[in-house]
């Protein structure tokens, strides 16, 4: 059965909460086996989890504050687009890409994509 | 050679504008030769130009206004939201979709997925 408008809901509220303020294995609990991210797109994607925990470790030690602010849900794919600051000593470091997402019958994410650029990234 | 980030945003902020204010050709100009058209996601998606002239000739005749919030361009690709907001009588009937567009190198389109649903049209 395909997952749910409240299923897939759920999983990316999870998901940018973890991705800002839990470990990396909240962040891997959220995907399916055979996942591939690429992030951001134009990039290698990474289809192994060793390679997707390596992207995610590099964030986990940082300090950071998400929030969600739009969502859009077609089908078993949601887009949504969100902010991702991190705190760099008296500076804040603010990512806010738009991601695309699949997901299985679970509700589990099968593609992470991540539309953004160096220009995104906005310090102050 | 791909396109630039400057020809993506020019595609964009183009096509936002007359899919609300222009002509059926004017949209239709902003895509290459064999374009796909995927609207809503999950939806068979347009494979022909009789099939994406009959979608767009659908909104022509509305009174609609439109409005970039987000664009993420990465590599050939861009990620969006915007609103689009249709005048019927006293009512205004507003969808703000997240749209993703690939495009070739003179930055035409050749692939639309629009991401949204129908609990995202609102009346007001």
């Amino acid at each position: 059965m395909a997952p749910s408008a409240e299923d897939i809901r759920k999983t990316v509220e999870r998901y940018v909460e973890v991705v800002a303020t839990g470990t990396v294995d909240d962040v891997l609990a959220l995907y399916a086996d055979g996942a591939v991210v690429e992030d951001p797109v134009g990039t290698d994607p990474r289809t192994t989890v060793e390679s997707i925990r390596e992207f995610y470790g590099v964030i986990e030690p940082l300090q950071q504050t998400s929030e969600l602010h739009t969502l859009r849900i077609a089908g078993n794919t949601a887009a949504f687009h969100f902010s991702l600051v991190t705190e760099l000593g008296e500076q804040k470091l603010e990512i806010a890409p738009i991601d695309v997402m699949t997901f299985d019958d679970d509700g589990k994410i099968t593609t992470m994509k991540a539309y953004w650029s160096q220009e995104d990234m906005v310090t102050r």
